[in-house]
């Protein structure tokens, strides 16, 4: 599957210019009889939109999700679920000034490379309000793990900038611990401080980067296609899929490249009535397929390229310009990245889960 | 596309487990009239190949390549392009004492979960021989990067455990230099600490992680598809589809997060008559789309499982067993996985430059 | 692709149940700087919509199509197009005696056996009105055919019941001739016939099969993908999932099973400088690839199943009840399926087209 | 999937040309722990082989298949299963003469359009020597169906030219029946004709076409994905997929489109514990999901287009010449057809069945 589509059994196609007429996702294969409403989708989308504080972008879009199919009387019909989100707050005229120019680490410049043209304003479907499709779909996707296998899902902010939170148990973090912050990091002193950092690089007319973790805890043994359909491989491409994300790490990460093996090995140990391991440095999967434990991983997003001071660039014909922002944005994405990893990794697992249940034995 | 297939348009089936008749590879989509015989292949496996000196298992595989289809008189013909290498060192009695418990840290225990069954020597489809099947499509798509866009992909060593190698310019090095020292890292100082570094895990009947590093140089802007396909997403799920890898990060990657805006961004210039950048963090793609600039990215390799001391752990019943490894295996993965990594490139960058080809405006 | 997506690189996917909120598609892959507005979709989409005459059904939908994305000031993007239908006039009442019970030869009985659930009005994603989606994405796919290669695609009611038009040249055949009789049968006697035919189907309380055939002229040769998906391959596939379908030929079809090889080959001669056949058996596909002749093919349509008079049958549980329809229904679908036959044949064409694009040497 | 893809989630890829080294497919996606040997698939290949009889060509192809992978002790892996059965019989001479002109109804002409090259001798993957690749993979899918569901196929050959077998009661008919005659029609009359009929076509350097019937029994309601994957649509892929087809009908098929809705409705009854129908007029599907009633189609063949007596043609460059067949060639298809449509039927419905395997609700 290609561009806007993600999934094999559990199919999401996203649709939606940041500053059209409307973003939302198409979602094929969700199994039938799964109660779904629209305030099951809303708050997911409510964590993910604009304007929820002094930390992300004033930008006001009420973000309202409508179901236009594939439900009756609250419940899933086996058919494809439209999600339709209006764009109400469309100001393309705050971008008119760039068109003749590519702004720094944008996709200004690739997507007229690819395509010839390119939306005018905005990111078009380079736009992190791309993401409000994908976070209605993988509400569903959740819904389904929480309802059918008990999967919960947690992501949190464990850095912004140079502000690290190691000390996140991810055994028993939960969304109401995350969100007790605005800056989405459940512990209190490191969220000050990150709090502290957002705003210092919103008053420097800069921005800053930052890493989501994540768990995923309940999933059963024997999810994940071996080869190139991984549980990791199709996790990373879900995270990598993510505007502003440049790397992706499960388990040991980028740090097992450092150990040896007597110390990165999971031994097996007996727990609770099944294999179990002592440790997790494999983060959940083995060979590609979830072996039980939490699965665990990180992302690492970059600081927005849209900054508040002016930079010196060229146009299309390469005369020098001088590059400066207009349009709203967030001096940090992080925050409000949260639901979107937890919503692709909602996508992937709910694929997976759907393909091992074909090969399970028929009655 | 699941499980053991990968792409769109140049599209690669895998087959084969560790220790059964053969592997192999089924390239489909390749285009015709590309000149392809089985000595344009057997480079790279050769470079993947266990037995090619001390650094590596002595497990001796001629892995000698043959096209079964899809070729004739040297040119492709557009056809099914069936690669066969043929299984000569199988030694299943290995590792049958093994099969009553699962090795710490391989797809021992999650293939049983996921099928119920288990290739009952080696690690089946988990193994690292199914890469063999990988690196011929691999050298296939290479041919046609290098020949139809001038495309040039070299992968080396850039950490061995703690020992770095960061000094290794992405825009000159070029796979004679990387071959020059057995552990693939083109600078002599690190390449001895690496070498030393590998022989001390070996003596120590332990094994160790790595960093493998890779540029794709020469990729013209406008790869890559948006949203769920981009670039980096696609490689992202190639590299965390090789086995033992444990992170995958492109341009600033987690050293991004920790940075500001005003310092991440790659301003635009005017170079050699098109736009270019200054710097390159972004690693080659913005919005999911190559800009010109050189793809780079990093892959972790965490130590391999397979180690020479004894480790504790329980059968699949729960009884406490002391795990004792007996095939051969290698202290360290990563040199060997430099191939490895170049055919996944390639495979991405092939199938993107299909897609990216079927859009071009008809003549 | 399953389910409600079709095709690799011009995808579309559909969405909406009968009586729902709105039915719509959403097309992915559609090449940049194509000229869309909402008015080169609706013509199609008129032409499809019920309540065009005496020979259709009452039910009034206005059928607006919306473009939601993937265009600014009159060009494609590049980006997924999302085409909204709102439903106007739903009376989902008028089904609801018919829940208890399953109608004959309708798929109620098996979208509960498939799903557990079923949409409680109308035929949900099986009935007729599923294909609104279709055909606003086969609008666009026309487009692009006839913009980038000159494709013409004509579709006519060949046989309505026991009467048949075979005397028509696909040669020259065209949209307004075909639109000249609401029956949608160019010639003038056998369409006076066909709507007697199923004037007197209706006044019966009855409905009435019939034949559409279709024409795709200007096709080059070399479109189609070897072995399984065939450009006949892919056309059979769609022709067979539009509701009501019950048959497909291509070419000399089921009466070319009757034949000899020495009079059913098709001769090749010189033709305005290039090869061509003197007849066209093969109807325009050789080995699953086109040959520059016209595309020619025919689709069975079984009679509607909803008609007016009473029925036997039996409810959910096996009880003898008796069968009344009160819903609106065409007495024919073929007048109002030729649209949608040219929408699905354009879906085929376009993304064969972009395939073959991609493999052709890049410049 | 394109070209030699074919399925979901049991899919297969067949490779090879009709004159090198080796055909057939890789099979991923079989559940695992499925008793599995070569002599489990070698009898259908041994009923597709030439030299079966007076009836067929005489080329003398062993078609010993070997598992190269995806067993082991003769169980299923749940990993890709390669299937390879080697050339022997590679006469490549025979065909030389033809390169220079293409001969008539064949793909020499489509796949030099295509391509810009083409296999030189044989059909390469437009011979009918490619369905071997799909039989051994279809004989997979038929035992994973036939033990996991209790699913029957039967094909048989309903008509050689002019020559009917309409009699043969789907509900009954079983393969000794089939292969009681070297024709595969299982009533004695028909078939002493049909063989008339072909020995005739032989006798007089000529070919005839012919009819493949097939029954699917003991499928069970609910198989099938709405829209564009309805049972149907895939089965007629599947056998317009197949060389030589131009046509598909599933139930009433063209007859239907003649009938009346009260003629053709099938009323439903209480049978057996559960619904049925009281005619099968729909085939076995309704609204594309299986009804549980036989799945039963009808597939044209057309004459094969290489027949003895010489016919006029031109060449690449349009000059007048003598198409003169001297490869080894069946006069009639249809008896050796057979397997290959009930491999393709096979192919469809097991990918249906672990589709809606993957939907049913967990335990």
């Amino acid at each position: 599957m290609m561009g806007s589509s993600f999934g094999t059994l559990f199919r999401v196609t996203t649709f939606g210019e940041s500053h059209g007429r409307a973003v939302g996702a198409v979602v094929d294969g969700c199994p039938p009889r799964l109660a779904l409403r629209e305030e099951d989708i809303q708050p997911q989308l409510d964590r993910r939109r604009p304007g929820q504080g002094r930390l992300t972008t004033e930008r006001d879009e009420a973000d309202r999700v409508t179901i236009l199919s594939g439900t009756e009387n609250g419940l899933t019909l086996g058919t494809p679920i439209a999600l339709h989100i209006a764009n109400r707050d469309m100001r393309p005229e705050d971008y008119t000034a760039l068109a003749a120019a590519p702004r720094p680490s944008h996709a200004d410049y690739t997507y007229r490379a690819k395509y010839g043209i390119a939306a005018s304003s905005g990111g078009g479907r380079a736009s992190a309000r791309e993401t409000a499709g994908r976070v209605a779909a993988g509400a569903v996707a959740e819904k389904l793990l929480r309802e059918r296998w008990g999967v919960e899902i947690v992501g949190w902010v464990s850095a912004v900038g140079e502000v690290d939170c190691p000390a996140v148990d991810p055994a028993t973090v939960d969304r109401p611990a995350v969100d007790r912050f605005a800056v989405r990091c459940p512990q209190e002193e490191a969220a000050r401080r990150m709090e502290e950092e957002i705003a210092r690089a919103r008053e420097e007319q800069d921005s800053v980067g930052g890493v989501v973790c994540c768990v995923c805890r309940g999933v059963p043994p024997g999810w994940g296609e071996p080869v190139f359909s991984k549980a990791e491989a199709l996790l990373a491409q879900a995270m990598l899929s993510i505007p502003a994300v440049k790397g992706f790490e499960i388990g040991s990460g980028f740090a097992g490249a450092r150990m040896r093996g007597s110390a990165h090995n999971d031994l097996f140990v007996w727990k609770e009535g099944r294999l179990g391991t002592l440790t997790n440095r494999s983060g959940g999967v083995q060979g590609g397929v979830t072996n039980g434990e939490p699965i665990v991983f990180r992302v690492a997003f970059k600081p927005p390229a849209t900054i508040g001071r002016p930079q010196p660039g060229v146009d299309f014909a390469g005369r020098p310009v001088r590059i400066e922002a207009r349009g709203r944005h967030d001096p940090c994405v992080v925050p409000r990245a949260v639901p979107v990893v937890e919503s692709m990794a909602a996508l992937v697992l709910a694929d997976l889960a759907l393909i091992q249940n074909a090969r399970r034995p028929h009655p």
